[in-house]
């Protein structure tokens, strides 16, 4: 059997290790071969593809961030106009099944491939952690991981300085790294997009600590907060009341406007992509690992159309129309659980 | 409302983040207050205890590793024989609810003290990761990072040198931290106690790779591997056929086989006790913290005779009978997806 | 002998680790005592103080950033004509000596005090490096440790889209941190404030590696860098030429012009106050220790006036006055090598 | 200009970012091409070459620990007696200057070389810190983190269970891993081969810890540890008395007897190799660089038999004689240092 992977959307680290968890087994367990192509989607179009070989190279990518595969960006419509092109290609390199490593809208490709009569496996990734039908997706822990150090880092300089610091962390549409980097680093308010904030009730919870004697906060802020309308001069595009830009989303906002009403010392750090990059955790190592495992025995049995997730302790293979269905929020009873500890 | 808490057995890290998650749901969300006993069930036997304050103390604890209550051991026939002295010490203390954070021993004492009338929770605690009906417990991915850094700095020195490296982790029945941290640390070879090794197939392996060229190997035993019997000139308990006892269990001998019947360069690190001290990782910190909310919820419903325990995303409460009917073994199936990347 | 202390400016990593130095030295070696001041020298006019003992607690703040005794700015003004209370809540307290930790403006305080007859050692501290006289600030070694480990991350990433990737750290006068951190991290280019910048010259170097077949580059820009006069139509403050004040310093604005000419993918992260906090590097805790045991003895030797400093292998006290000189700057010579490394 | 480099003794975190070094300098600044010889001076015996090219793959060894080149060890009888073998294969590889980079026994034989015409510069390396003439060898600081961060991690379990741990590093002749591991970590004793030790004296500064009401003890043993002479029944090879080997050295030793004549619970744990491998911290791969810059540097201005020293903040160069006329060793003031903060 012939497979071909590749990764597509924003890099997340575990690709690599995904990517040699399919070489391996394909090579070991079934005598088959793999080909990558590049830069995702755009790779396969363009046929630009590599042979990949089970040899030391292959096995040390494993603790590498990034994808050596590269990725890319591919607008739905262009890949769905070139239907013939990517099947021609995938005839041209002989290719038995295609192993698509991506989030949701790399996914939604794969489903799209798969009705199309392509045979696809997809694996999902995403830092972000919002992908349905899987507890978890690696590149999550690892982003959570650097969130926390950051968090821990600037508990002992705020509470030297008497500060408040708000640490804005990614998530566009879901606030699953704030929550649980928020959780970890001990944060005493966390921001999530799928609770609407007002910013003076931020505001009062910071007083409160002060109150109550303690001489520093530490609010976690996912980059897609959302004020509940009618609560901040501000739309949600980072843009103020003059029209102007404004860098940073919303944590810099929420911080301007926390200092304006208390006066308190507050300050924003933005973490930005040191969330995405770096040497994956031993989590999303075994988790990337086991995923490039069963996908390469799923694309063995035929089971196309389906996408590896992971349920509990297993790996299980679902339908891929199960992953993409919707984006998975933080339920409002995990957000509790990180309110009862905000102190 | 009243609870008390104790930690018992081996330190752990998320011991800390448990005690701090139960003080602050207790006070916040409940107005209860806690005590802590200390050295786990030696304090409940002396009556020593302290009171947990949801100050800023507290709040601190998060990220320490230990356990600021201490913890101990104790002989189950000791306990037992004291649960009068334990009931009138914990009527004295005017407690009404017993949170006992602890590895497989606590938490059957834990059940014993339930099926003596006494209100207790459960929150299960290892490294090893071999508590039954949880998907993880705290702790354990800890130690998983700690191993697993420390594979990484012997890849290269092995290579450099064209060394065998032999890492002994902790796991004296099961292989949990051995299969996680070899996966992670993409580990040429792992020997875990589930699966009975014989060294001669061990060094066929190291012997296979470096005919195809590659230059060195990293192995990763733990503690309780045992040979698989008739194989190996040794009983397992670490002591050679002249009665000297040997230090560093399994990982010493195997590697002075590989290294007499092949003449390889071959080194063994026994990891030791840094696997369980530490700051605690970002998973562990929320799963230790998740525990902490929710044994104290359970507390306040009234579930006594239950453990928390994580099921997929969620954490749920079983009958403690469910979690100390035997301890959870790596299964046949998990070992073979880390054979299929050994390489 | 009654020794105070206090710690004033910049939070930095070492401070707490002086502190312990202090008054285990002055305790062990010594038998003498030790008073800390609250938040730099403004618990020196306001008496605010707290009585410092060798134990537990004291051993434990090893680790921790930032500083027990909190930290603070006073005017130089308003600190000047508070002579007399000073030496007063000195007197009151029975002060024989002063040991004053901070930077180049708390260090120039010192010197005035000494002046004034106040018997005063000082320890030099700040992330910055810019001391003059000391081969090398603790908490240096701790920022260049955490901007190292981000531009790590950033590498991957950086590779996996094709981008470049700027990183903003601190360094308002002097290029220490970007200099070492941007050598530790491979960068492709480094910015500091010593040597102007032409964002045009960047933009080639980038454009030359990309010609020259590389997909990705990494940028190191000092928060103070400064453009060479005429060649960018922005001031040195971050204000752009409409008056509105932009966030995150230089890095963004080289960034967008980058971006601007040559169509590249550039973004900007801004590591920010994450760089001061969190546990010190085993350095750092090394000669932050050395510092204050020296300073320690100093005091009690009589050699008021002075400051510990560090040399080649060995920690000596110089006056006061050759330590505020003046800034010590990245000399070009040094700049060259990075120079050599760009690649 | 051709230069040749190699890399022998024992592997040590940044010797890759000296070859990166050369090669980038040698082929930016002075247009001259790189070869390595494979496995030290194994490689140069024997020819075994291979070019070295100023590529992405050069650029991305900066961060990893071990060497490109691999190391070996050569016996100085044949290293000598193969004088005109070497000569003969750098003429036939028209190599006009040779950097070595190795510890003591790899200066001495460059010195060696170019006492006999050999065009040779040393560039010095250990992690044991103990070249003589240079302020800091490279993978010291790596090997001090690592040590570090082992020693903060047994602080939480020993506390936890009021335990004594020794931790044993490496150091079989100088303590000065020990000493800056020990200080950087809080130890409450740390004993290296510079200060023989008398068993009884730690067993009784542990004793004073425990009296004085502290519950736990961490003590940093250099393998090389001697005790004073007729103070242990055991000699310095880790022989006991009943002639069996005894693994880990004097660390292992020491802790039985503290056990034995106390009754405390003291655990040992030997940190082995994982001192000497991965990631170098950013302070060495600085150090590295720099090394690299200025040998290439040197031998472009024909400073040969010389070797790169730090001294202070400057990198100079000095005859070989001066950096291996002896082992460099931890002086007793500094010692006595880490004395005054035992605690």
């Amino acid at each position: 059997m012939r497979i071909a992977t590749l990764t597509s959307g924003g890099d997340c680290p575990g690709l690599n290790a995904v990517i040699r968890a399919i070489v391996r087994t394909a090579n070991q367990e079934h005598d088959s071969t793999v080909v990558g192509y590049r830069d995702g989607w755009l790779g396969l179009l363009d046929d630009d593809r590599v042979d990949l070989y089970d040899d030391d190279a292959i096995d040390k990518i494993l603790v590498r961030g990034g994808t050596i595969l590269g990725t890319g960006r591919l607008h739905p419509d262009i890949f769905k106009a070139n239907l013939e092109t990517i099947k021609a290609n995938l005839a041209d390199a002989r290719v038995d099944a295609l192993i698509a490593i991506g989030g949701e809208g790399t996914l939604k490709g794969a489903k799209w491939l798969a009705d199309n009569g392509v045979p696809v496996i997809g694996v999902p990734k995403t830092i972000d952690n919002d992908v349905l039908a899987t507890d978890y997706t690696f590149g999550f822990d690892s982003a959570v991981a650097v969130a926390t150090d950051a968090i821990d880092r600037l508990h002992t300089t705020a509470e030297s300085h008497k500060r408040i610091f708000l640490v804005e962390v990614m998530g566009r549409h879901t606030g699953w790294i704030a929550l649980h980097a928020g959780l970890a680093g001990g944060a005493h308010h966390i921001v999530i997009p799928e609770v609407p904030f007002d910013v003076s009730e931020i505001t009062k919870s910071m007083e409160r600590r002060f109150q109550m004697g303690e001489k520093y906060g530490i609010i976690v802020v996912a980059e897609g907060a959302q004020p509940r309308p009618g609560t901040m001069a501000v739309d949600d595009k980072g843009v103020d009341e003059f029209g102007h830009r404004r860098l940073g989303g919303m944590g810099q906002l929420i911080g301007e406007e926390i200092s304006r009403s208390t006066g308190y010392d507050v300050r924003t750090t933005v973490l930005g992509h040191v969330q995405r990059g770096g040497v994956p955790t031993a989590f999303d190592r075994v988790l990337a690992s086991r995923f490039g495992v069963h996908a390469t025995r799923a694309a063995h049995r035929g089971e196309f159309g389906s996408s590896v997730v992971l349920r509990g302790e297993f790996i299980e293979t679902v339908p891929l129309s199960e992953v993409v269905a919707k984006v998975k929020t933080v339920p409002m009873q995990r957000y509790e659980i990180a309110e009862a500890l905000f102190g």
